[in-house]
């Protein structure tokens, strides 16, 4: 089903969120960070996000640009009834396909609404591009569908994370991204960061992440180790806290609390 | 102070946020939901949101591109002192110019630490594309700067937020956003849909969304009339009104509540 990008040996993906609402602030986004943990999970990491409104030369523009530089491209929004859902339009537009009545769509709406209220706008939601093969939505009924390397989904939380569930099966990720954490407060990150770029520089096999927080309970540094290799991972976060404890710091395996 | 790019004649704004973390779904964007509504009020309004990695291609790359497409360019994330803060030496080679100790924020963080700790990573937070003009951090110091239409600042919210408002005076916005909003429980957007559709029709100064909502005190729909004209904006949304009542609903105004 999935069907990868020449480009890329090993998976990955980008997310558009394809909406106004997210860009004039009156939404907080909730779908990039379900998306990038369970891409992330399944070995296929995130490697890019755009948010873009609903209009259609942007949508259709970027929906090729991303299809072709990465593995999978999912996208969440725009696609209920009313006249700003222009995703699914747009996406055949993209492909250079014609935006039609997807049978099985249609009669999975058909039989949601009582008779007559299967109307033009809500026949809208069972109109795809041609060739999409439909995304079961176990929430609400009306499906999300994939064209290609493109996997459009809904824009409310709930509904898009049981559709990504529907899907993740038949995702072919590589090997699973392992993450380990540190923490540690009272060493600043500028004290940190000569011995830590010195682990990151003999260790190219993990990537290295410092985050300093800011908490109630007290500042410090988060030191994260990613990368396909568990091992390397916590053989680089143990000589993080080893650093951490040359300089004084007392380390605390894990995420610091939130 | 800012040089608006030539291809708009009203602004607009680009946000980057860079960093693996937001990627990873490790961190939950804070940042864009904040400038996204300040660019608004500012009449800067936000249209497009990229989340990229600490990879100095992609930053580079996409510094280039936006650059030249928007007339305002906000980047958050990657100026630490750790060996993955490289947003500011990648915005140098963005821009083909010299990446150098700035004298003032050289003097700035060498005064806030006692002898010997303004060290080499620290120094790479003085260390800026030449020309740089620097962005005042009223909360831990170290600066973020300007150069061309980019803006670079923090990544921590608390900080990214204060470096904003030291900004935001300088920047030349057209007339504010403005937004208005109604809500209905018990009327489905499916039933909504047609009328709604007809009053963006008929109101094209006016952007109208549509947002189903769920909560666990009743579901319903929102909708939210947006423009620089506040009367055409408070007009879509009377329309609305009728139309929810004409439907057998009860409009309330606002958004509804969280």
């Amino acid at each position: 089903m999935p069907e990868p990008s020449p480009s890329e040996s090993s998976p990955n993906a980008c997310v558009l969120v394809i909406g106004n609402e997210v860009l004039s602030g009156r939404t907080q986004d909730a779908n990039v960070k379900f998306l990038a943990t369970r891409l992330g999970e399944l070995g296929i990491p995130l490697r890019e996000v755009r948010i873009i409104p609903d209009i259609a030369e942007t949508i259709v523009g970027t929906v090729n640009e991303v299809r072709a530089r990465f593995t999978y491209v999912f996208t969440t929004g725009g696609i209920g009834p009313t006249h700003d859902d222009i995703t699914s339009e747009c996406i055949a537009a993209a492909f250079g396909v014609p935006w039609e009545p997807h049978p099985e769509a249609w009669a999975l709406l058909e039989a949601r609404y009582p008779p007559g209220g299967f109307n033009a706008a809500r026949q809208r939601m069972a109109t795809m591009p041609r060739g999409a093969r439909l995304i079961a939505n176990p929430v609400s009924v009306a499906p999300g569908f994939q064209i290609g390397n493109v996997y459009v989904m809904a824009g409310v939380p709930q509904v898009m994370r049981a559709m990504f569930e529907t899907l993740a099966p038949q995702l072919a990720g590589g090997p699973p991204v392992i993450s380990r954490a540190v923490h540690v407060a009272g060493v600043p990150e500028g004290t940190l960061a000569e011995g830590l770029g010195a682990i990151q520089a003999k260790r190219p096999a993990v990537e290295i992440g410092s985050y300093p927080f800011y908490r109630p309970a007290g500042n410090g540094v988060a030191v994260v180790a990613k990368g396909t290799d568990e091992t390397a991972a916590e053989e680089a976060i143990a000589e993080v806290s080893e650093l951490m404890r040359t300089l004084g710091g007392e380390p605390v395996a894990g995420e610091p609390p939130p």
